[in-house]
C-alpha cells in the first residue's frame, strides 16, 4: 500500500523531497522539490501537500516551500541530540567566554562528524562549520578526536575508504592520518592547521564516556597563526565538565 | 496510493507516530509507538521500520525506538528557526552573563509562545521551560509580549478562546489579560509575577521586526521576589541587537 511501483516506500520519498533542502536552498518551489528529489510532478505536488498540511513544510503565499518549525520541533524536544548539547552548551560558553573565537560541539554519525552546536565571536575569523553540517573525520580537529577515541572498526572503514582533500593541507594518506591519530591519543587533543581552510586552525578535544570512548568532540576554530595553549587549557577543563553532566541524571 | 481506507494519508500517520514521542517519552517499542498513534501493530511496525532506516528513527539493540538524528539534521540545517536563534544567541549569552537566571528566546507559533532556545545558570532557580516545549500566550511573558505586538486579529482569538490557568496567579479573564496586553504595549515588556510558577516570575520583551510586530520574545525567569531592573535592561539592550542583526544579511 505505501510502496510505489518503483518499490521506494512513501516514507523513502518523504525523507528524499525533505533531503532537497539545504542550508543554501531553504526555500524551493514544488516543481524544484520534485525534480531535486527525482519524483514525478504529480507525486511531489501530492507529498508537498501532505506535509504542509501536516505543518513539517511551510508554504508562503507565493507557493514557496520550506522546512517547517513542526519538524524542528518534532525532532529536538525528546531527542539525544538535546542531551549532549545542553550538557555541553554551559561549559561552551565558559570556553567562548574565554577564547572567543568559535567553540564547537560535534558527535560521530555515520562515519562523519556532524556539528550540534556553534558559539560564534562576532569578531572571530573565518569557520565554514555549520550547525547540523558535517566534516569527514579525517579532515576536521573534531573528526580527528572522534576518530582516534572510536571503535577500531570505525577507524579502519574510515582509513580504507576515501580520504577527500578539503584544503591543500588535509592529510589524505592513510598511513599520514593513522600516525596522526597515535598523536591525538598520546596528547589526548587534535590540532589540525589549515586541513579545512587554510587560513584556520582547529582544535579539539576529546568528551569520553566511561568506556573512554569519544562520546562527542569539543573545539574550537582559531586563526591559523595563533598559539593554541589558552585554548585547549580551556578545552581540557571543559571536557571534564561536560562528561560530569552527562554521567548525572537529567 | 498513500491512502489507508480510513482516509489519513501516510504523511499523517507518519506525523503521529513521531508525535509520540515527548521529552518524557524519548524511548518506546514500536507497540507503544502504535498504540500512542491510534495505529494497527502492523501498520506502527512498517511505518516504525521504514523511519528505521531513514535514519528518522533509532533503534536499539534491545528493539526500542528513539527519534534520529537525522530528523534534527533535516530539520536544522535549513530552518528558519536556526537563523533566528544564531541571531539572538550571542545577545542571549551577554544576558546570561549579567542576569545568571535562565535566558529564553521564543516564537509565536500556532497561538502558542515556542521556545527556541534556553541558557540556564547551573544555580537558577525553578523553571519549566523547555526548548522546543510550549506556553500558553496568556500565561507566560514570553507570550504577553509575542501576543501584544501580535496581529489584532490574534489576540481576539487568543482572548475569544479558553484561557488555561497554569498557576493560580496566571490571569484568565479576558479583560484581565486585555489590560495586560495594554499595559505591555505602553510599558514595551511584560512582568508575569507566578503565572506559570508561584516561585518565579518572567520578564520579556520583544523583538519587533520592521512592522513593529514581535518577531520573538527575549525572556528571564527569576526568582518571583527578585528586582527585574537589572534583567530588564539587559533584555531591552539584547532586544535592539538582535533586531540589528536579524535586518542585516546571513
Amino acid at each position: 500500500m505505501a510502496n510505489s511501483p518503483s518499490g521506494d516506500s512513501v516514507t523513502d520519498r518523504i525523507v528524499r523531497v525533505l533531503e532537497t533542502f539545504t542550508p543554501s536552498r531553504s526555500v524551493q518551489t514544488a516543481a524544484e522539490v520534485g525534480r531535486r528529489a527525482g519524483l514525478p510532478a504529480s507525486t511531489a505536488h501530492r507529498i508537498v501537500g501532505d506535509l504542509v498540511e501536516a505543518g513539517l513544510l511551510d508554504r508562503d503565499g507565493e507557493g514557496r516551500i520550506s522546512v517547517g518549525l513542526r519538524l524542528w520541533e518534532l525532532a529536538t524536544r525528546s531527542s539525544h541530540v538535546l542531551r549532549v548539547r545542553q550538557a555541553a552548551l554551559p561549559a561552551m560558553e565558559r570556553v567562548q567566554a574565554r577564547v572567543r573565537e568559535h567553540t564547537q560541539l560535534a558527535i560521530l554519525e555515520q562515519d562523519e562528524a556532524l556539528f550540534l552546536e556553534r558559539l560564534s565571536d562576532p569578531r572571530a575569523g573565518a569557520n565554514i562549520t555549520r550547525i547540523a553540517g558535517r566534516l569527514p573525520l579525517h579532515a576536521s580537529s573534531s573528526g580527528l578526536v572522534l576518530l582516534a577515541f572510536a571503535e577500531p572498526a570505525v577507524q579502519e572503514r574510515v582509513l580504507g575508504g576515501p580520504l577527500r582533500r578539503v584544503s591543500a593541507s588535509t592529510p589524505t594518506d592513510p598511513a599520514a592520518v593513522r600516525r596522526k591519530l597515535a598523536e591525538v591519543r598520546r596528547l589526548g587533543h587534535a590540532i589540525a592547521p589549515g586541513y579545512i581552510e587554510e587560513v584556520s586552525t582547529g582544535v579539539a578535544v576529546p568528551v569520553r564516556d566511561d568506556a573512554g570512548r569519544a562520546a562527542a568532540a569539543l573545539s574550537v576554530v582559531l586563526p591559523r597563526d595563533a598559539v593554541p595553549a589558552l585554548a585547549l587549557e580551556e578545552l581540557h577543563r571543559a571536557a571534564l565538565e561536560v562528561e560530569r553532566a552527562l554521567r548525572s541524571p537529567l
